[in-house]
């Protein structure tokens, strides 16, 4: 799954390319976890000594030039990055997008046509954008959590700053975490394809939405698992965590944490500082 | 510009509402500055003691229920909450998403046909999703310049804060801005569409991420004016501000601006306290 050539500007590749750090799951893990969940193959550029260079070279990677990894280079040879844009751009081709989507590829492959603007392609594009809501939001408590460690500089050692993340823990432990997940709570129990006991957070399929916060879901667990066996034991967030275990059985997931592929959480977004962790 | 009465779920409208907080431009301004470039039609529902009440409750805004504002009511009767999927969604049906999308549009008008999966739209999705990249790295800039007087707890006062603030503000204003900066300003300075002096980051029109960064700039330049009129002075990031320059006389902006109905900043997400700002 490695590739140790850069693919450059233009140049048409069979599969989609990966370029992530090496090392961590990182935010590389979002766009992984769409591709092994979907069966869709995909390589990975991940030589770290080049990645920048590369990202903010426009002879290498045309125009726009990119802020950060992760970036997805398209079978068209067009560059992506930013996650929530490149799962979005992704969801519909991957089955990702909701049920909709999932008809209109159904069709597809049975040579009917659909139309843009279509009642058929605007409900879909509906169902879409709320999958795409629903990653921000998860991706938006990725970040905080990151934050927790940095608070103050992202170029800094967090023991430069950890003065301030035991300030920052406190609010989010207390605050933050619980409201986002009574937010996921609440997404799920009023979803009316989860009155059977079903986990998902759009219709009755799995959708990005539910990949992400699983994989966030696993990343607060590592980081700050005083607090979550708490969280878990209120009962208030039962469903988020029956998500979190779905997912991780789910086809092309299960195979993919199986095959020891799946990169163990570390020093990356999700850190785990003992003195950070607390039950409350 | 605004409704007093709350539309609920399913209930179809004849125009896109913005629900968003009464009496500063906060996020909802980027949803705002779209409908104001594209002439679009709009209404706001801003009565800040229902919003929450309204956007969290299943029975008012059907699943899923949102974890913040701003949310956009669209005419179908479904709520999309998270800025860049309000974005993203409405940019192709506004013309904001790039040259290719507004082609297919016009085809449309014409009465002739676009198929779902088409080379012309592949090609018009990548754009998009260039576009939606571009607008979460200008969103990321935002909430950075928030961060800076909210390091500790978005729930707690500056004041309780300020001791980090102070900190973190020698970060953002010596490495993070310039960073962002000059990522924007290598964005326009390799768009091929821009070597005849134009100030585009995507394409040769005016997208979702001129409008974006256009407002983030202005907002940052609110914040900390001492330290913008140095980078400015540098000469580095000169079609950046020529950018926000631009849109400032576009039209729809033009108009809205002289309208008086564009909120001025305050003490939202831009906050300008002199002691955070300085020259480096």
């Amino acid at each position: 799954m490695s590739s140790s050539e850069p693919a450059t500007k233009k140049q048409k590749t069979q599969e989609y390319v990966l370029y992530y750090w090496p090392g961590i799951p990182g935010r590389g893990e979002y766009v992984r976890l769409a591709f092994e969940r979907s069966g869709t193959p995909y390589t990975e550029f991940n030589d770290g000594s080049k990645l920048l260079g590369i990202l903010t070279n426009p002879k290498k990677v045309g125009h726009p030039t990119h802020f950060a990894p992760p970036a997805l280079k398209l079978p068209s040879g067009r560059f992506i990055s930013q996650t929530p844009a490149i799962l979005n751009y992704l969801a519909p081709r991957l089955g990702l997008a909701g049920e909709k989507w999932v008809k209109i590829s159904e069709k597809q492959k049975e040579g009917e046509k659909v139309e843009v603007g279509s009642e058929e392609y605007e409900g879909a594009e509906e169902e879409r954008s709320t999958v795409n809501q629903l990653v921000l939001t998860a991706l938006d408590l990725c970040n905080e959590t990151h934050d927790v460690h940095h608070p103050v500089a992202t170029e800094d050692y967090y023991e430069d700053q950890k003065d301030v993340s035991l300030r920052r823990a406190v609010s989010y432990r207390k605050n933050r975490l619980p409201k986002f997940l009574a937010h996921f709570e609440r997404v799920l129990d009023c979803n009316p394809e989860n009155k059977n006991g079903n986990t998902y957070l759009v219709g009755s399929r799995t959708t990005n939405a539910d990949l992400v916060l699983f994989h966030v879901v696993s990343g607060v667990e590592f980081a700050f698992p005083i607090r979550v066996a708490a969280l878990r034991k209120s009962g208030k967030y039962d469903k988020v965590f029956a998500l979190k275990e779905r997912i991780e059985n789910e086809g092309g997931i299960k195979e993919y944490i199986e095959s020891g592929r799946r990169q163990p959480f570390s020093m990356g977004l999700f850190r785990h500082y003992e003195e950070l962790d607390a039950e409350e």
